[in-house]
């Protein structure tokens, strides 16, 4: 382990070339599978059969529903998880003197909207220029892309990594979180875990601690000819959804006295996903219910976060006139309750990677680069639960979560060339030896 | 016809009071049957078999949906009406010289919301104290059984009416009046009609026109770690929702120079009674789509309230900061498109109907009282497009379009005599001659 030579160097990132084309034939096979929550059995598959056929130990890893509540990891779930599994594929070298590694990346996808308002269709990916399209293909395939081609390199080099190194293909990210809070509840820890988020090819210093809820009021149905004897549960909602602005605002404020966010311009970010309310045109609704998220810092804890939303949001809907005739507003807890992590400045991780980012850019590129993003990162998991450091460093991609996702093909190659070398310099490397 | 003899209305009277526990038997069987739109063909085979079984002359009347856009009592229609479909039943004298009557009501119901919210189950009719409980209970099968039970009173009293009589048992009240529409364009008209929606035994002067929208809102979705740069459809629809209670107050405001109106509290009545928008917790929503109504004035054109409508929409999107950002917003017609109507005051019907009433009520009962009801009735198609006087009197009901509907059955009583008193009279009776 340590510093590569220029041969060594040299011959990964010719391979990292060479596979390209290869790697993007992967990646259009990835976003092919419509891997929505609950949907993620056939990408699994996928990468389960591509993972087999290289060599590695490959296990199917199911959600233990039992450790949720349990395990401090794990976040309250919704779904059965009986087809959304993880994938983890293991290679352990035969003597074993390096730096072991978990390449995480996710599966799970968000719903793309109005596919008639893509340039082209979500599940079928399109080459256009330097850019792939497709729902998914930069939050995340593109990621798990790199992560397997670039260990397929520094074989293809010729080399063999000299400490494990493990794949965890997992679900539910984009939710709660529970699967990368499987894999290491199984057990599965590393001296580090590099997950290629798009990041425009920076690394994440900070994420933010995130809990997604669901709101329902009920409100007082009525009809038209006397709407003055009903209460909308749809404008109750609306009041709810005006005063969870404040809340928003409240903890942004304190953004001021937190490190790495004093410069974020919207750390909590309330995003309110959702909403579905009433069930007759010409009747006032006498249901609402919002689903949303909300961020806060590296530190807090998510639990006291929670009481600290609720108490809000009881304390809106008896002050609010309208709010106060319905009964008290539920919340529910249906994603992620997870605290935020910081990956400290100065760790040997972050310096491999940044040695790596500049031998795979051009000479003139800038040097690895480090910003806080405000929202949940599986890398929370591993960095709070486990103390494993946590790099999250990817490729541009534009409109995630959006209409017209895409990621750029030279900044995914250069991702992939970056991980090769960090992996290769991480758990160090020998020359393959091949059996007489 | 003309004024019945005492002992006429009392054997009528006298025969309401025998059936009555078998029309409250016959109206909780109405009630058992789910009726929501497009569900409507097993209450209607009920009516059908009770029309049979009685010796009217029934037919199952399709709506036609090649006169809709043609025929102006129509309004758009978004379901097919496969299974949706009018019951006629018509009884002719041997010799007629009265006048001609249609007793007219709708089958259709709106959804129940939370069943759990119920005191009893809204589907399981059940009797507590003087009230029957269940969706549709007031809304408006009480006054189905009503008129089919006035007529079967006359007959049982020995008695048949001298001019022709009509029951339209109609669908598509609650949303579109095309059931109502269907039945006037198949050339069945009357000297009058009367039809026994709740109106707690008063008689409605006149009603508002109504038109029913939906809005649909494309907003740019993305990534809560970029909110700034997406366009929340949501908020938008909450802004358009917010803009649209001015539209309501500007056509409130003209309720002063509006005949009968002018007491009216909220004539306009903007009721959005259904939301819908976005697609994941986590993603800042993609579109938005929300239902509602609005009311205007007799004598309006509804075609021109609409254009009103859509010109206010499309310069409170325009001009709102947020919603300019986003595509123009899309505005359907789904529901009635239709004008209000008046009864004019000292019209024929309404003074039999008046002595009706107060022959069917205790002495000191008050006298027929008229109020103005600011929603869509199907009487608006028989008054507006053929000038059919049009009496709207049925019993007393509460919470319909609510939880906990209920009919009061003394109410039911006391309408139901009216209603046979009413058609006795406006229709001529004479003694049923015995085929010897």
């Amino acid at each position: 382990m340590g510093s590569l030579s220029e041969t060594e160097r040299d011959r990964i990132l010719a391979a990292v070339d060479t596979a390209f084309e290869s790697q993007v034939g992967f990646l259009s096979d990835l976003v092919r599978c419509a891997s929505l929550r609950e949907q993620e059995s056939e990408v699994q598959q996928l990468v389960e059969a591509t993972l087999l056929d290289r060599g590695y130990d490959v296990q199917r890893q199911m959600i233990d529903q039992a450790l949720i509540g349990r395990h401090p990891a794990f976040s309250p779930a919704t779904v059965s998880y009986e087809n959304s599994w993880n994938v983890i594929g293991v290679r352990n070298p035969s003597t074993s003197q390096g730096r072991s590694l978990i390449l995480n990346a996710h599966v799970d996808i968000v719903p793309t909207g109005d596919p008639k308002r893509w340039r082209y269709a979500p599940f079928e990916p399109v080459r256009d220029g330097e850019w792939l399209y497709g729902r998914g293909s930069g939050d995340m395939k593109a990621g798990l892309s790199a992560a397997i081609f670039a260990l397929d390199a520094i074989r293809a080099a010729g080399f063999e990594l000299t400490a494990p190194v493990q794949i965890h293909s997992v679900v539910e990210e984009e939710i709660t979180g529970n699967g990368a809070a499987m894999a290491l509840a199984s057990g599965m820890v590393a001296d580090a875990v590099l997950i290629p988020e798009p990041t425009d090819e920076k690394l994440v210093r900070a994420n933010s601690g995130v809990i997604k809820f669901a709101i329902t009021v009920d409100g007082k149905p009525a009809h038209p000819r006397e709407v003055s004897g009903g209460v909308s549960a749809l404008e109750a909602a609306m009041r709810l959804i005006t005063c969870l602005r404040e809340l928003e605002e409240r903890w942004n404020a304190e953004r001021e006295a937190k490190p790495f966010f004093d410069d974020v311009d919207n750390p909590a970010a309330l995003t309110i996903g959702t909403i579905d309310g009433g069930e007759w045109i010409a009747s006032v609704p006498s249901s609402c219910r919002f689903e949303g998220r909300i961020g806060f810092y590296p530190g807090d804890d998510p639990h006291q976060r929670v009481k600290e939303f609720e108490a809000f949001v009881a304390t809106a809907a008896a002050e609010d006139p309208l709010v106060q005739r319905c009964p008290n507003p539920a919340v529910e807890w249906v994603g992620v309750v997870h605290a935020g992590y910081v990956l400290e400045p100065e760790s040997e991780a972050e310096a491999v990677l940044a040695e790596a980012h500049t031998d795979a850019n051009a000479p003139d590129a800038s040097p690895l680069q480090a910003y806080v993003m405000a929202c949940y990162l599986d890398a929370a998991v591993y960095s709070v639960h486990a103390g494993i450091p946590s790099l999250v460093y990817g490729p541009i991609a534009e409109n995630i979560h959006a209409i017209d996702e895409r990621v750029s093909l030279p900044s995914l190659r250069r991702v992939t060339k970056a991980i090769a070398l960090f992996a290769a310099s991480w758990c160090g490397v020998r020359p393959i030896e091949h059996a007489s």
